[in-house]
């Protein structure tokens, strides 16, 4: 554990203290029952006042991360004991590694999975398309062609950049979307995730300043937050980022990068207008700042107009444009591409080479015959028509079984609704019910904010159950609102260690 | 560009600078021609002596990196000429981008890939097997059971630890290795390049203490020094790292990592002996350190006796195993696996999730059924062979046509010769010539050097190349040899910008 705190940050020595932990305790990289570090140590070891950390605590326990023992200490809380039903067991007889420090500060997806992968879970949590709408049988049933050059391609070190032909078929691909671009212009990365991992890793650095929505995806904050970034946040409406707000901020500070996904955006599902597009494409320009513009599901869409990705009006090579195959395609391939210019992209060709040697070859020979295949398009029509129906039939299903006071977004396009609880109904303890009692799994809002938790919101995929059980796992989960949103009302919730 | 110096470290100012400058103009990250920041400028940037920064620019200009013009200032020079033959093109529209600062160190491949990738090169560089000898056809015939379970798992995403039937496999794999252990205690990795990477992004930041042997293979360099570590380097002789010089090092300087490559060496081709790994075993045991043990090639040995792997002497999770598996079944599926045990283990899964959420289910289901067939075996004993009849048609080329005073080793097992040239031959310089002139590229043994380079070796690897190409290209680059030694006796090398 390494705790360092920048005594010249705009953000104050509580808060820093606070997300500290927080982020630690809602990953579950501090496990449940753990104690915390006295004050008095803390105090000592990090040369600042004892009321200082007092404050940051007693804020883990307003929001139910802790709790303390007056006379023996403060001990993590809450959510992680649903680690304990399904996660590897610890093994407690390497004692001396617990002397090792990481530089680990965040991993929401590690937490996730153990949701995610527990015996029998009915899963809201993992944002990723039924496996009987995805078209695996389709692509992988004759899409290895092994003929004797495929072969000498597959017992050879993939280019780092990516395959030359699957770079190809992409940039075909993506004129499509009017982004037009070469496939020099092109590198393949392991999924998204690892697209926003290169770019972290090379352009961010202690005390960098990183601009996010909030909510946003939790994966980019573990890695930005891993970089030492100080993350400003901007808040999204129904027409994406506030950027009114972001140039107030830019006035201060000037950001490295500006993260955004701005079609369907995860977790809210709303979209940004042309008009903010344009306005935030001007904001990096002026402070020479670095848009990544996530679009995983841009194809997914309920509507009939086009989207416009920023890339598209980028001149400037301001915009590291990220297309996930993941949601479209299926997960399993572990395929994206990074669409960038000039010394930004080399240098993140140097930084792919440096994280993995270049992605597999199997993969990207594999998918793409049905990428440039006329198969792709009829596929994505087909699938809009099926997930919009899904879309309706949830949202129906909420309208008449949720109790009063939740709200949720009606999204255009992707396949996350972001639920709103009443305030007084604590979403951590939801979840730990949900998970305990009914056996359904959803994502916490609260790992979706960079900097201040809220804790009332949650996201649920509504595509990735199985057909049958959607109806019913939609009512169990709004029984169990109800009945811990009464309960609230009627009694105090005490955390029990 | 950020420098940052580091005035409490063991290594003087100008070495750091001249490591700083030298990574980044020998990795390619600096261009031929660039110029270097004046020396007044750096002095009053960093704040340090006209004096340290002269000193370092010279150290460059003696190694043939930089040259300076009188009046003019100081240029980056040398080998990076070669890019320009096969790099893709410059972007120089992108000024702006010129002014984003980045955390790149070094990166080795993408320098090299300039070399790999250009055409008809006839390549000793990359350390691979021969697509004609890997079982690649095999493998992807028959090998991607489509029934429906599969398709419902390959449309999913991957655990991110790996899927367990693959771990399954491995587990027992690694037990006619005599490692003992669960599916429970292995993470899957795309390569072992990304193993490294994941240890070095947990467990290195700024100042920590990482022990690697001099030389060493080139990408773990690259990854511990983007951290920020301070590497401190152990010889290796022909019983592999001198344990003796170790012991003496951790008087003064306690390792948080420890990286080895005990079997077959890469670059040098030498093995540890068991006295050497059970004494490592106890140094890291004593200093509370974390061994990685990095073997992509103990399978491929040319010797009777079993290789004996310090992980399976250890009993206290001290030793963090990789076993990759591209240099014996192939690069293109990206698949290595790490054996490691209690908090390191699950520090390393949730930073396995944080860079790209696991590694493709498409890769691990397709290589499982050649793994745990009796394939495998008969497979590896047939290649042994052929690979010795190689190594020693090169060994005995060498002894025919290299100049006098040029030496080389003589490997037990894996794939690579580590080639000493006389002092006075510049490796940088053969490989320009190699390249420019006769089409052959070899790794320079310049990036196997953490810190104090030496300019006379090089590595080839005796595998790759078409069969019938071997004894031409060795013999051409033994002429090379001759020609620019005998040269170099005569003139004075004056490097041109």
């Amino acid at each position: 554990m390494i705790i360092e705190i920048d005594r010249n940050s705009i953000i104050t020595i509580t808060q820093q203290l606070f997300e500290f932990f927080s982020d630690r305790i809602l990953s579950g990289l501090f496990k449940d029952g753990q104690q915390l570090p006295s004050i008095r140590t803390l105090s000592k070891e990090l040369n600042i006042s004892p009321m200082t950390i007092v404050k940051a605590y007693n804020e883990l326990e307003k929001n139910g991360l802790a709790v303390t023992i007056q006379g023996k200490g403060t001990y993590v809380n809450q959510r992680n004991n649903i680690e304990k039903l399904n996660s590897f067991p610890e093994h407690n007889d390497f004692q001396w590694q617990m002397g090792i420090p990481d530089y680990l500060s965040r991993s929401q997806f590690q937490s996730n999975s153990n949701l995610t992968y527990g015996n029998n879970m009915y899963n809201l949590s993992i944002a990723s398309i039924n496996y009987k709408l995805l078209p695996t049988a389709d692509i992988l049933k004759d899409s290895l062609n092994l003929t004797e050059r495929n072969i000498e391609y597959l017992a050879q070190y993939p280019p780092v950049q990516g395959d030359h032909e699957f770079r190809n078929v992409l940039s075909n691909y993506l004129k499509s979307k009017e982004i037009s671009t070469a496939p020099e212009n092109i590198l393949i990365t392991s999924g998204s995730q690892q697209g926003i991992s290169l770019i972290a890793s090379t352009f961010v650095g202690p005390g960098d300043i990183v601009v996010m929505e909030t909510p946003t995806y939790p994966g980019a904050i573990d890695l930005f937050k891993s970089r030492g970034a100080v993350i400003l946040t901007v808040p999204v409406d129904n027409e994406g980022m506030r950027t009114d707000i972001l140039i107030s901020l830019c006035d201060k500070h000037s950001p490295k990068i500006i993260y955004t996904m701005p079609n369907f955006h995860n977790p809210t599902g709303c979209s940004m207008s042309l008009r903010r597009k344009i306005e935030l494409l001007d904001i990096a320009k002026f402070n020479n700042s670095i848009i990544v513009e996530d679009d995983p599901w841009s194809e997914i869409s309920y509507k009939k107009e086009k989207i416009k990705s920023i890339k598209s009006m980028d001149t400037d090579g301001h915009v590291v444009y990220i297309k996930g195959l993941s949601k479209i395609l299926g997960p399993a391939y572990r395929l994206a591409a990074i669409v960038a210019e000039g010394s930004i992209l080399s240098r993140l060709i140097n930084a792919k080479a440096n994280h993995d040697l270049g992605t597999s070859m199997l993969n990207q020979k594999t998918l793409l015959d049905f990428i440039k295949s006329n198969k792709m398009n009829s596929y994505l029509d087909n699938l809009n028509k099926k997930l919009l129906r899904r879309r309706d039939k949830v949202i129906n299903l909420l309208k008449h079984n949720a109790p009063s006071g939740v709200n949720w977004t009606i999204p255009e396009g992707g396949i996350n609704l972001w639920i709103t609880l009443p305030k007084s109904l604590n979403v951590e303890k939801l979840l730990y019910h949900s998970v305990t009692t009914k056996n359904i799994s959803f994502l916490p809002g609260t790992i979706c904010y960079p900097n201040e938790v809220e804790f009332n919101h949650l996201r649920i995929c509504f595509t990735y159950l199985d057909e049958e059980h959607i109806e019913n796992i939609i009512i169990e989960l709004c029984n169990l609102m109800k009945l811990l949103n009464s309960d609230e009302k009627g009694s105090c919730y005490v955390p029990v260690i």
